[in-house]
């Protein structure tokens, strides 16, 4: 059996799964983060780690991607596996896939020099170049299908509620603030 | 010359150059990614690479965080840098800050089993540790301006406008399509 063939028993099981067992379909994800020297983080994601930090001319010591380079992997990565996902979920043919973004931020909005200017991406523009034999109306099926269920892109494009709390400790001694983010 | 001041005189040099010069301010990020085989894709920050993939039980091998997990390692550090950042600026005591993030995703949506299931994360709550001798009047002000300033915090909290064009190749041939993501 070929991968492609694997793939698609996976996806059509697991749709099999949620259908007849709603509840199973939510998923729990995790992050564990901890600032190290400098302005260098390390993350912990299941078995997986990574190194995230600041270019020097941030005050960095470049040692990975900073984090809204990581928004940006993410958001590349999650439209190729949701292409791949559905090509062969819907037997159409793709030989590759691959995703060039860019973005833009401007820093007056994180460094508190404008509070009207947004400290995140101003916007994303991207090109994704697929590789494919297939009829155009089933290319466009698919891109229209793909851009309705890609995780990430739902995530950039629509809010997401974040609740943060915040733990103090000084001393050994844990004082939970009350200000949260809603 | 501690690390702590190298910092605050980064950012207060960043701080100058930007309200002098505005448009210096604005930033252009860019990733690159491609799939490779299976589920598994190849992206590219600069210097920095990385390999994002799928769990086996999604059909993936496993070899990285799921581009997801992405997301919530760049909230967790990029709250943790901006905390750094901040506390320095502000001659705010901060030992340490971690971040523990969990976020709930439905299957549903991404797997088109219910339309009315967004695919992205319904929610993320965290715990910010913070590590500080500082005064809670300081702390609760260092939060503040954190969470006013955090630009992944912003990015998934406001909607990003996205926009996402697609190129398809044959046998060579390059024919762009009219589907655009708004």
């Amino acid at each position: 059996m070929s991968n492609t063939d694997n793939l698609k028993e996976t996806i059509g099981s697991l749709q099999k799964e949620f259908t007849d067992n709603p509840d199973r379909a939510i998923l729990s994800y995790s992050s564990l983060s901890k600032l190290k020297e400098g302005l260098q983080s390390k993350a912990t994601l299941r078995d997986h780690k990574l190194t995230i930090d600041e270019p020097t001319s941030f005050g960095g010591k470049d040692e990975g991607p900073s984090p809204v380079e990581l928004i940006l992997a993410a958001l590349g990565s999650c439209q190729e596996i949701t292409y791949k996902a559905f090509a062969t979920a819907l037997g159409i043919d793709l030989k590759s896939v691959s995703v060039k973004l860019d973005a833009k931020l401007d820093l007056k909005g994180f460094l508190a020099i404008d509070d009207k200017t947004r400290p995140g991406f101003q916007n994303i523009d991207g090109i994704v170049k697929l590789e494919s034999t297939a009829p155009k109306d089933q290319l466009d099926k698919l891109i229209e299908v793909v851009n309705a269920h890609c995780p990430v892109l739902d995530i950039l494009q629509n809010k997401v509620p974040v609740k943060l709390s915040q733990t103090v400790f000084s001393n050994n001694q844990e004082n939970e603030t009350a200000a949260k983010v809603a």
